[in-house]
């Protein structure tokens, strides 16, 4: 089977090897690859790390759908044949994270553990979830990480409603699940992009408003937008400065889940509107095991559909590198062939 | 009887008038002043009404305690002889405060409304709560804002329960309220301040751990104090920069509640432990009369007591004022003589 | 104008009355009537008044959909012309009502106040919300009691998120509402009914699953159904001894929302499955104001749509009172003509 | 070493057993036995499974207290040496336990697993946590299910705050536990109870308020002596009939952590209070391990005091069952000698 492995940081590092398929230990279960989705935070991985230590020969990636062919000793939760998913960071099952102060808890797949991207996986069953009957496998992959994270800001630290207003930054992959979630539930959305093609491909995806941020002033259009009441949910994307804007552009009792960090690691922000407007700024990483299945249970009833933008072979890495690298509309999932 | 008026910004327009008692009107009671709470807000409203427009003259302050003696027509919430304290946010009754986007809510006494500095005082009676029994008037008037902030950080938005650790920044009045609020409710309490006095003074008051943030890195010696794992409660009182040392300082979890803006109203902050420690940042801004209410009935059975540093007659309102420019321990109270 | 007035307890002492039309007071505002929706407690007032006394001529009813004709003195919440829905609970604007162990709050519409039956009602205008922009005012009335109750004990109280399984006992007002909510928000909907006609409309309305409670064990039924799940969500709409077999169809962690007593006010139910289950039961009654005012916003942007089973003139009311004691399927409202 | 062990069900079949010393397998480790904490429900496990098979010979009790003397391969949460406690639910370690609506989760130590009334017991590791260093071993016994249960309730489920009301049924182990959780948060307590001698104790314990239940009415007492508001907390430890009155007793908002059915399983509670009070119920089942964690800091930090009413050796089992049978005032422990 192939395997793509890095013996040090760097793209140009990256090989696809062929290695025996691996024989799933006590309490695992092989995985036979069926997609694997990419993250913005993969290329930081390969890049140098993120400043963390990896484990050489490397494999990244966290993403993994796919179907249960062997089982190891002891494993009970899945039957061979099941469609799985992955989790993003093993042994999260519910609550917090372990970890403290100082050591923040950031063990991932495809980071302190080795990552998915190749023909079969052997992984400990407990970092598996069933995949939603309604998503063939391509578009599961998405959820472990982008669904998950949208989901966990928008529905397991933000309490969202009907009705409520929801912006989204951008229109990646965690952007535009929480567009998709944001509308099973019954909120309004409001999608905030550079690009007017894009907008104009989320507005045919069900966004009711798309905001050009190149056009004015977009704290602004977006109060105007909502009869100045604002927005009642924000997922924070950009970092940086722009968190400063999502503060201002927030509701009176308004939630950000702060996510992404393209703009940068430290932000700014303005401190009189969030006292003043009571807001709550909750940090999210991605999330547990547990909303990872009530994900997939809202998934398969309310009929929540990840964006794909483009599908990429497994030997096409490179490729779907760049292509990350341009930016995507949604994910971009690799597949065996 | 006297009050206290300014006809224009700045401190030196500041003069003690004689005027007529006030009557009360429909809704309303008179309160014969006993004690009034200085603020560090008041020096901004006095310096230029932070921003916003005054009705001229204008008297500050906003928080009162004192004694019904005289009520208007249909009021019936409170008896002749009643001891009350005000609320900040007058019409603030529970759940969110009315605005929207752009114009959060900033409706408090001594701003928007006429402030307290006076003999007696007319207020409809919802702007009023019953005193605590177990205080005197002066320690019962530190509650309207102070106090208030405090819980409503540490408690209404915070859920603090015993066997946390709550983490306060230096010795002001919020500080110390949330000192003791913690103490009450079973947690371990930190004080950081840049005076080896004031620690001293706060370990007095019970503070469990005082760290001098003169003597190195404070965040370290925090993380060594808890064993590493950090503050569960921050009650953030400096801003600026220093908002980013509380997301390092706090544990897995961690709880800021944003409060002070001492070194500035624009804050920075670092992304990777605020979503890795999934971290809540609250914005408070003092809080509703509901809370009040709740507060008032823990003074009464818990035992919290507040910290008065000094007590200045309410003519010498001149110095009060320059002892809050020196920073104080606790509160500054005034009182009739 | 005409007007409904009883001057005495029991249904044959209505008398439909002609009154002159009311001035609005300082702060009212005087709405004219397009539609009245009805309660099953609106019979048990006009019987015996739930063993309260009532001021005569009483007029029953408290949920009315309208238009603003006036504007008494000082008000200004909404302009002649705006479309408004009145609140159950004059008064309860957020969080918790008012009242003590013994005297639990009750200060209704069409009970301890006047009700709405009749062309024009002056009200203080805090006691109303305007109606949504989707709905015609017949359908607007429904949301005062009926829609507020429901969305109360699944969204406001249940945290109600997509994916999560809600049941509804019954296919009256409140249990017609939930069911449209819980689509609205992603859920999987179970209607249990004795009636398989009615079932048929229920799944006509979309619901996921009906099940015929007089075919067998309807708890079986249930689980069956999902799984071996059970319901996350129930709206407990039977009460006495059916209300132990919601303890029985929930799942790990259900939350029960007890909301009504058709089969009596005095309930039993199992304790072995509430403790190890961990199930949550919430009295719910009614709601306040701003939970009303999210709903409207709710209806609007979700598209939640109320069912009214018959339309009466006015006139028509001892017809109406008819139709409610053969049981309705959804809401019966009253309208002018 | 020693073993209590049973070969069928009822008191009369258990037998003190010579045994080898266990050995901890992969991930366990071995903890010598300092106390042994019993239960309520150990009483209804020996005399018939309640209701469930039991794999004989079976040991009963669930909460041990001792210390850690050989490590199984792997095993690395604790060091030998170290103090520890048991979890009631092994597996239960945040969130919700796993389970179905017809299948609740009651997987105990002394039940489906094997108990702990021997001289040393094997335990996988994850089973334990750290006891506390503020209290003796005997006393740290009695956290891992009455003190569990009381804090669950109260603050886990609860959000108990300072200044809220407190009642108790009883003066058991859960009951007196709830006492020192609730004046650790700063709580007013109230503690209902049939023997005026135990509320003697309780006072001198520090509760608040005593009543005699056998007095009056107690509904009427405990209102009195809270002007009229009730109670915020209920730990309901009677079950039966008695919950109805939980229900009436509690304030607007009330909480109700049902927890004990010594009247009986099958409760009675009239729903006319519950739904305009606005009461929660929560169904109790002791809790998960990361509660039990919180509760061990709040032990250390807040002074709580575990209340035991009589040491029995382990050889001495049916004298301490024939205790239990005539009610004990808090916990009764078994030591070695």
């Amino acid at each position: 089977m192939r395997r793509w492995e890095m013996d040090g940081f760097g793209r140009d590092r990256l090989e696809l090897q062929q290695v025996p398929v691996p024989q799933p230990g006590p309490g695992e279960v092989l995985v036979k690859m069926a997609a694997v989705s990419l993250n913005y935070r993969d290329q930081l991985i390969i890049a140098d790390g993120m400043g963390a230590p990896l484990d050489f020969p490397f494999t990244p990636a966290s993403d993994l759908a796919g179907t249960v062919t062997a089982l190891g000793t002891g494993a009970r939760r899945f039957a061979p044949g099941e469609r799985v998913i992955s989790t993003f960071f093993p042994g999260w099952i519910d609550g917090l994270p372990e970890g403290d102060s100082a050591h923040p808890p950031y063990q991932s797949l495809g980071g302190a553990y080795p990552g998915v991207l190749a023909d079969y996986v052997a992984l400990p069953e407990d970092w598996l979830v069933r995949a939603p009957d309604t998503l063939a496998l391509d578009e599961a992959s998405t959820l472990s990480c982008a669904g998950l994270t949208a989901w966990f800001g928008l529905v397991e630290r933000g309490g969202l409603k009907a009705g409520d207003t929801v912006l989204v930054e951008g229109t990646g992959g965690v952007a535009l699940a929480g567009l998709a979630i944001a509308r099973a539930q019954g909120a309004r959305t409001i999608v905030v992009s550079g690009s007017a093609a894009k907008l104009e491909r989320a507005r045919a995806l069900g966004a009711a408003i798309g905001i050009d941020r190149t056009q004015g002033d977009w704290v602004q259009a977006v109060r105007a937008a909502t009869g100045g009441r604002g927005a009642d949910h924000i997922l924070a994307l950009a970092g940086g400065a722009t968190l400063g804007r999502a503060v201002e552009v927030a509701a009176i009792g308004g939630r950000i889940a702060q996510i992404g960090i393209i703009e940068g690691f430290e932000a700014s922000l303005p401190l009189g509107p969030l006292m003043l407007k009571q807001i709550t700024l909750n940090g999210i990483g991605v999330g547990h095991r547990r909303a990872l299945e009530d994900l997939v249970r809202a998934v398969d009833i309310s009929g929540i559909k990840p964006v794909i933008d483009a599908h990429y072979s497994l030997a096409a890495l490179p490729a779907a590198l760049d292509h990350l690298d341009r930016g995507a509309f949604g994910k971009i999932v690799m597949t065996p062939d």
